[in-house]
């Protein structure tokens, strides 16, 4: 696969979407993109990308990177009315990057290897700032020879890129990793409630804090966005409340994790009750 | 106070009272040392570190450092029967390292006023290495004037030395640092349970865990032990367990913290299960 004469699709043009895609074009990939709302391809136009319909785009691209909403969305472009199984050559090659369920993940990759399609799930961490910059950490579920295969587009979107193992784990390993970050919020929200109720002053707080052994990337990053009130995501909170419900799915049956329903249980009323705020906002929940 | 002909005490000889007393004695000060278990006081001759009473202690010493158990053990030092209340010379400075309620040292800073003693709340963290390495985080309660009179001793022990405020706010802070702390050791916990409990390689899971936005010190510190399968405390789980009941105390009735609730209740559990195990063996709470 060289990259001159391989044109690879986008779908889904979100905050990672779009990144990606123009990450893939700036790597020397020809992409056309396509979004549920277009204008969103056409405003990436001036970095060489062109916009396509989901059927042009399944028709010319022997690779397919996705970055949607949730496994409901993921089917519904693969398999759907229009999807894209119908116009893909054999032996296609879809990274499904979106966050779903591991058991979501499995079954689609099923499906399309009946269907003679590859599929490798490969959800991302790092955030806006990782997309942007192509150093997302990036988890992948499926065959050797699929994630093979996907290391030159890999390479381009991220920095850490790791196959997990089978079908799904690549979701499982992403579930895994946003139950410490959901814990890690709420470790430094409570933290910084008890400093703030107790009118200890909370950078002085947020100082000692980060020095020691209660030192966390969320305390790093996402508290001194949250002392400034800074709500704004970074990464949604509805998204986050997505990831937990998976994380606790997964769960089901194997563990009890007393935390981590704690954890859901918060981001469930702070999406309730604020639309549009980042996950680190948690503290609203608390009010 | 030149630290030649300045002699400094120190009660409770633990992992982290005989690192201090040797820094202190490295540092200049003629040390006297005093614990529950004599032989720990005669363990440390070797180190130019006199064993002594706690009387003899308290009619030499001008500065007191205490590192005891909890409350109960810093108010019976001070003010019990053969307490150092009483051979103290007025203005004396009792500089207390102990984690104890923030209540109770501003309740034994009050009465310590009325003797005409000082008295400083200096809980510390950083753990055994901190202790011996000289590099704790300090954080202090008390009056400007005490803890400027404390400051060359607290440069001997802790690199983060913080004026929090007034008598009780260092150990405020202190409970602060535990639940970041504690719920910090809960998101490890309970990813790497995810992790094992669906089969993935728990090593590659912190590899990847620890590069991104759910890395902590309790991931980079804690897991590798805890992977290795050394429980052994670092930071017992039973001090974790008192410390986390004296920051629901803190708490209570200024604001609602689950997560803490939670974390709390789980260590409950692994202190009734398993004795003399660190607070990074939580997973054991969960078998």
């Amino acid at each position: 696969m060289t990259k001159e004469n391989t044109t690879i699709g986008v779908i889904g043009l979100g905050v990672m979407g779009s990144s990606m895609a123009r990450n893939l074009a700036k790597g020397g990939y020809r992409v056309l993109a396509c979004s549920r709302t277009q204008s969103k391809a056409e405003s990436l136009q001036a970095d060489g990308i062109i916009p396509s319909s989901l059927r042009e785009l399944a028709s010319q691209c022997p690779v397919v990177v996705l970055s949607v909403t949730d496994g409901a969305a993921v089917e519904g472009v693969i398999f759907g009315e229009n999807g894209i199984a119908n116009q893909l050559q054999t032996n296609s090659l879809i990274i499904d990057t979106t966050t779903i369920a591991p058991s979501e993940a499995a079954s689609v990759a099923a499906r399309c290897a009946e269907l003679g399609l590859r599929f490798l799930d490969a959800p991302v961490t790092g955030g806006d700032v990782g997309a942007r910059n192509a150093t997302l950490t990036i988890m992948c579920g499926g065959t050797a020879e699929s994630f093979q295969a996907a290391q030159p587009v890999l390479q381009l979107l991220g920095k850490k890129i790791v196959h997990v193992g089978e079908s799904g784990s690549g979701q499982m390993m992403k579930a895994v990793n946003q139950v410490a970050i959901g814990l890690g919020i709420v470790a430094m929200t409570e933290a910084l409630l008890l400093a703030e109720s107790r009118g200890l002053n909370p950078s002085m707080a947020l100082d000692i804090l980060q020095g020691g052994a209660a030192g966390s990337w969320a305390l790093s990053n996402y508290a001194p966005r949250l002392l400034a009130g800074d709500l704004k995501p970074g990464f949604d909170a509805a998204h986050m409340l997505k990831d937990l419900k998976i994380a606790l799915q997964a769960a089901s049956g194997r563990c009890e994790l007393p935390g981590l329903a704690t954890t859901a249980a918060l981001f469930e009323k702070l999406v309730a009750t604020r639309s549009g705020v980042g996950n680190h906002a948690l503290m609203e929940a608390y009010r």
